[in-house]
């Protein structure tokens, strides 16, 4: 498979987290020759929180999640790549449950103390030995330093692996967070799935954990779509050791809590614009500021419609300014929008402007806006202070033919 | 442009209605060579209903027709092909009263008794003297046979003129019901848009005609979708004669309304699924049956959720029975369903059920029907009674091609 066009020239520099270890190993179930299996392991049970896709078809690792996640704490994760384990029945529950008995005992925790992940193949049985034999091996290969390994062990169709890594003074501690992810939109004969691990050795508690990477999630993977398309498995999962030295944040009004959501916003908006360059077919990569809304939800949905309009991302594929599809992609959100205050600039060129073309309009620095692979539109709808951004791709040929030329 | 391969062999029978003449003519506006005006006229001030796009951007026209619908009464149509007269501002709301002027000037009635529609390219203001200046020669060459012409005269990027035609008994007189269509998605550079235009001599009160096509869009042009874009300007106008012999129908309980609303669904089907036979780059039509929702309304979204998904779309374009995107559409719909309940069907063999993938399935005569090019999809959601018919065409390299291969 081919990187994506989009693809960054190589993976960054990925710190280690303190009290974090993470191996990888291969079972075989659906890729040959390659990692399919992560594991991710504390030294302890520690602080961990995370969001989960909405769907009402989720997997059984997503409902596993969504149960241990309220307890606020964990020691493992364990993610396979391959088969999703959803819409599976009884015999996924019963998978999910030996997974996380097979990791606890591995790790020294309770069951409860494990979160599972897992992408690929929907409506299939998961030959869930195949994963738990490889725990002993993955245990005696925990290493602080693979983090490169493990973001590649949990691609499906993905085209290159996606990481990223901050770090930050807080309290006058060094502070780092780490994070892979993997995503792509959807491919043959598969449900593709976003998933998302981070690690920080900040030491937090577990409710405040949650409100921030919520928060974050929100202005990151919530922002972002390939092909509107909802996965039954997306899941981001993060643990924090608590290995560094600072006091523990609890106080959502604290300096310090805002400090690290501004990295952990920063890390995940990275993670998410790295999942939107793997898209399926992608050749553009399109940022879409949207202002003058009602409020911050109603400026992403407005952005999400822009983002998700078929005739727009084709439009943006064939480098067309075609600014009509905008305003129709803006009517059809169901946001209100004064129709008569509308304005619309692409590549920082006012295109439209109180609900008309500007009159003196010149096409031809938007035309050449247009040729290149990073395009911009804003779009401000008149009636409040709301702003949202959100990231999308083009859709091409590339993605009618990764979805649909094959047969199953 | 070659025809849909989806295209019905021909236009089929249409009747004239008893008081209802038609012309059209060539403006020249965008289209060389070919009429691109319509006007349809009513003997006198007749009964006159609608139901129009919910766009917060829409067009000119449909604004003028929001507020003259409320009268219930018109006795003139004029539409136009080739600008939209969307997102033009105070020059549109210029031009909409010019056209509604000269038209009520030329038939004889009153500003509020002329109905507008427009269609084509958006954001450039309209040329709508070349398009009044044609009216005395449309008034000369008014016909009750000229419905053919009139469905070649609203097209825009429409592969074949879309009309059907009904006849049924009610209190004893034969009424007749005839329509015509235009859309088949978005196309580059404008936004395309539904319109459709139907007469009947049926004696009906205003109100009454109001809700029996309100009741029936649902059924029909809300059951349909291309590519999930709305436009500014989708329209459905229904002028109502009274010419028949018969009482004035007034009361929805009644069996007459019943009978009517019959023949009128019908109808409208049957031009809505002509739309979708001739979606941008289709070549399957595809129909999906959803029982077992809460109620109607969430069966239809959930059906919704199906036909607009780009991966099921593309599943099928690929003659792939998936699934699992199916599951996953379901999903992300936001309707209740119960996923230990869930059984899917494709060309009428049971794939899924009780949320698992049956034990027995015997892939070979699915595999015939998704090679045909009417493709059914059946899903129970197993949580009540509601029941919806939803009707979608695939996604293909050509609706690509259609949409982004070209330079604006």
């Amino acid at each position: 498979m081919k990187p994506s066009p989009l693809a960054p020239p190589h993976l960054p520099e990925l710190h280690p987290v303190a009290g974090i270890r993470l191996a990888t190993g291969q079972s075989g179930i659906k890729y040959k020759g390659r990692d399919d299996v992560m594991l991710m392991v504390a030294d302890q049970p520690v602080a961990a929180a995370g969001t989960l896709t909405r769907s009402l078809t989720c997997s059984a690792a997503v409902d596993w999640c969504r149960n241990q996640l309220s307890a606020g704490r964990a020691q493992a994760i364990l993610v396979n790549a391959g088969n999703s384990n959803a819409f599976t029945g009884k015999l996924g529950e019963e998978s999910v449950r030996r997974c996380a008995a097979a990791t606890a005992d591995a790790v020294g925790c309770t069951d409860h103390e494990v979160l599972l992940a897992s992408t690929g193949v929907i409506g299939e049985p998961m030959a869930d030995d195949k994963i738990t034999s490889l725990l002993p091996e993955m245990m005696a290969n925990l290493s602080a330093s693979s983090w490169a390994d493990a973001a590649d062990a949990i691609r499906t169709t993905d085209t290159f692996a996606k990481a990223a890594s901050r770090q930050v003074t807080i309290s006058g501690a060094k502070i780092t967070l780490t994070g892979i992810a993997k995503g792509s939109g959807m491919i043959a004969p598969d449900m593709a799935t976003m998933l998302a691990f981070i690690a920080t050795d900040a030491d937090i508690s577990p409710p405040l954990l949650q409100d921030l990477v919520s928060e974050a999630t929100d202005a990151s993977f919530n922002a972002i779509t390939v092909d509107s398309d909802t996965s039954t498995s997306d899941t981001i999962l993060i643990l924090a050791s608590g290995k560094a030295e600072m006091p523990t944040m609890t106080q959502r009004d604290s300096t310090e809590a805002q400090a690290f959501l501004d990295a952990l916003k920063d890390l995940m908006i990275d993670l998410a614009c790295q999942v939107v360059r793997d898209g399926e077919g992608a050749s553009k990569f399109i940022t879409i500021r949207v202002t003058g809304a009602e409020d911050a939800r109603a400026a992403r949905k407005i952005g999400l419609a822009i983002a998700n309009s078929p005739l727009v991302k084709t439009a943006i594929a064939g480098e067309d300014a075609n600014w009509g599809r905008i305003v129709m992609a803006v009517g059809k959100s169901g946001e209100r929008a004064d129709r008569d205050q509308l304005a619309i600039a692409m590549g920082g060129v006012t295109i439209a402007k109180d609900g008309q073309r500007v009159e003196d309009f010149n096409e031809a620095p938007v035309a050449a806006h247009m040729k290149g692979d990073a395009i911009l539109i804003e779009v401000d709808v008149g009636v409040g202070q709301g702003q949202a951004v959100v990231w999308t791709c083009d859709l091409t040929h590339g993605y009618i033919s990764i979805n649909a030329d094959y047969r199953s």
